[in-house]
């Protein structure tokens, strides 16, 4: 089995987000790899990981990384393949430090910067990347979108059962 | 009974911010009705909700929303209504991403912002906004306003019977 | 002839910003009036204007303050009409300083907070207000939304004339 | 005993910061007051506080609040009295607005404004103002920054006993 | 000739800081579309234009805004393609405010955010993605990137024929 | 002559900005000085301004300072008078970075904090500070007070003559 | 043994943070001194600290403050040494208000800011200085960079033992 | 000639920033070299030069970037001398980006951040760094930092022209 999808972070502590990229592949059945690496500290790795993803057959990587976080982008400097990164909240700063040092790359190395702690939306975006050629995980995609109403269907049956004396319900 | 405010959320999750609204308006006897929309997950029950609101007779809509709080916007779009918009403090970003998302709109389309997890007074205003064409309404409001310096008259009640040696009492 | 709209500002230097609301309201043949108050320099001017608009008809006020900016917050103060705050971005902090003191009210007291320099929103916004209670304010508000789009098909039909080879057209 | 300080708040729940105010002043035996006040709950009561504070020999008012905080500006714009104002970080927004909504005063009206939740350094400042007419207190104020150091030889004392191998005492 | 890529904006005023993306396609004979579209003022044409996309064989799709920039995430809501997101810094808030609106997405729904005005990063990414499933493509990325250090190579012609007495040359 | 108020600034390029402090003292015929000091150029200069400045006859101390604007808390450390801090804009941090440096100082030394850029009312505070030992300058104060409204009286004469055929005038 | 770094810091409460400093030292035998100063509270011991702590033969400075964090550059002023200043987050503003009151130096005065509580960076940082005088230094700085990397390939060890039915191991 | 101090920027646009730390050298007769290098756009070169900088006989490293800065970082990921970052504010943002992507880094990494384009002290820090070994480096600095007070010295010759009725002169 090739991974797909290279899920890259810079320490076990960012697990716990990261994981939310892993439950969804798992979900959708996509095969990943899941990786520590580290721009500061394994720059060798990085580079070699960088420059052969695409020749192992990956097709996206997502790289979460906190504070000065430097690594979605040097990956991306390195790499052919979409990069996306994932902002991480470990510091102080709640992860507006990693955001900027993430979204904010110079012309001609762009990474795909999604929310902060967002490492579902990484995994969601990386299959609609792959989808672009491959019809049935746009089928799957689709099917997945229509699904999200379900947690709408669900929060107006909870407020259905709310009671207020001058609450109008089946009013919509 | 028609509900004259439609109050608008896009989670369960909102609700313990969403409910001080509701029971703004079951002390005011103000008939209201509680959805879940979503600006990103039900975007044509939105758009359907957003053209009929004032034909059903609802007067004000709250829309309440976190992170890249959309719903707001959206319904105002497409309602000729006065939309109040919450921002919600859900994210690591404490709803400064959520005010701005609401309160920036373009030209021609307002939302009406309040305070951050502001709920109550999104209520408030919704009953002001009412109370334009409404004499009754607008002495309640009168009367709930003059009401609030009630919660002063207690603190001053409290403060004065902590004791301090240089402490004056009877002063103001 | 009796206004329907106060708008208020503290200084001239506001003008620029809020005469994009007598603009919008004179399109809209909406009568409407226009005076300096300051919170901090007329406080006693402030007071009598909030007690007695509504009483000489007024339907909704408009604020527009910079700085620290209490003007809006203070009229809601003594008022059951609805305030709209149109934070300026006067000083060096553009407007962030304004939007925070004119948005995060206290229960009980809101103010109807737009964009930052947003003083034609503010104006559609008075007029959804008033439109609540009327059906032909109501009616033309439609018409100004539908008109808006106008603005979109102007942008098409000029990016539509944009030379490039590989640009392909009348594609959507 | 004519109070020559009088404390302002908003609401009992900033009475654990602005106590320290209140101690502060015990300890160095000044006399002062304690009410409750609100710039939009009771503004006829700050109205007349403000107008008449100097008065009845009040010499400095020191004026906590949180969120869009009107109060410590709004009895700066009616009283002669020097006004010193303390954010209090209630809000999800840590302070910051109440900062800006204090400090940032337009010309004409300032406000003294101390760091966010400082009520003890705006009882120091409030001494250091009435010192300026008074030796004795001055005195007073010189012994208590010199007092200060004393913290730092506690720090000092404590950071002795500190065990490292390679770490050098006595060595400044 | 079908485009490959759909990219979008609010207004005319966005169109120098989308032209870069325009430019970059240009240059890579990657044929695109270039539509007005606007989530506020036409949003049935937005949903027509989302849920269709992929029916006439666009890839992926660019969407620039500023300020309350919902435009890239309602798009994002209905269409299983890749959406990527240009904050324009076009309000008094230099796009912090279309970040946040463009980033904060929630789960499920994702936005690829790329760099406040970095269009052309946009379609560097777009291309990116195609690549995924092209080989070609992706030789002409690699090639692409390699160029870019060809800037620093120009650089450093410059910065060795700046004249300093104390300055080494040829010394890395 | 003894000057009531020293003004210290850390650059000339400080005083388009502190000189507003001047020419209000100027006109209350209140004697100054005037002198640059740097907490990080001229530390002994400022130690020993600190502590003699009182012994001069000098009541109030105005320091203006941009970027790690250490100079006001600096002076506060060693001098029982009250300290007026005045954040510059000279960075590219528009005086956040000052306003931080100035405001947040440690319990028992405090810096009264005005406005970004607000040396005219870092003097109007001077002069309260001294009129709370001085009834001459504190009815001196309550006209100049007064007097500021004829800015607003001057704003409205001005808006009455804007001419808008929806414009109600004498309506207040 | 002479102290080699002196490590700063303005109270006991800054310890938690500053320890990881003295931990590295200890680690690396270099000996250092640990002391309490505050600019604010201990002018005359900071100014007699930073004339002669390089005729003692201390090389490097680390100081940690909080706040108005004035004790890195006040210190800077009067030594030739290099300082590192260490923002620490005590405040409700999470250390912006320390890292723009250490890093915005003026020309001529500078200070070496790391990230808000980083202390062991700080550490890091004071022996790469000396050792760029020490070739001894320089190998054990070498050969703990290397080392850094053992906590990578401990987390990839600890990812590895994850199980996901589609995750693929051994992959890069 | 060695070139002691290497200074490193991603685009000859830094340039204007950074060649104040070339003037400074060149005052203090420091020989340096002068390259661009991107940790983006030349990795392979950025990775070689950090390896042998300290072979060659470099003692500091001055790396200034703007955006996304991840130059300082990742010399610093792979060089045993001190690297210097100076945040460069080129981007909408003002340098804010650069600050956290420069100082925010990991343990085990520092880089020594100074303020937002401060390329003169980052050149004074690091002949401070150097002169930890080298006395008459340190004497020289001595002389430099008593050389600043002259600028004051200027600064009251220019204030004590100044004319004002109320001002008066030789008074500290």
């Amino acid at each position: 089995m090739t991974p797909l999808v290279s899920i890259i972070m810079g320490s076990t502590s960012d697990l716990p987000v990261m994981e939310k990229a892993c439950k969804f592949f798992e979900e959708m059945e996509i095969p990943f790899e899941l990786n520590a690496l580290s721009a500061h500290r394994t720059p060798d790795e990085v580079s070699h990981f960088a420059r052969n993803a695409h020749l192992r057959g990956v097709k996206v990587i997502i790289a979460g990384a906190g504070m000065a976080a430097a690594l979605p982008g040097v990956i991306a400097a390195e790499s052919p393949l979409p990069v996306i990164g994932v902002p991480i909240s470990g510091s102080v700063l709640d992860g507006i430090d990693a955001t900027f040092a993430i979204m904010q790359m110079p012309p001609g190395i762009p990474v795909a910067t999604v929310a902060i702690n967002g490492a579902q939306n990484a995994a969601v975006l990386a299959m609609q990347i792959m989808a672009t050629g491959d019809k049935t995980m746009q089928q799957k995609l689709i099917a997945y979108k229509s699904g999200l109403k379900q947690k709408i269907v669900k929060a107006n049956e909870e407020l259905a059962r709310l009671q207020y004396k001058f609450k109008v319900d089946n009013a919509q």
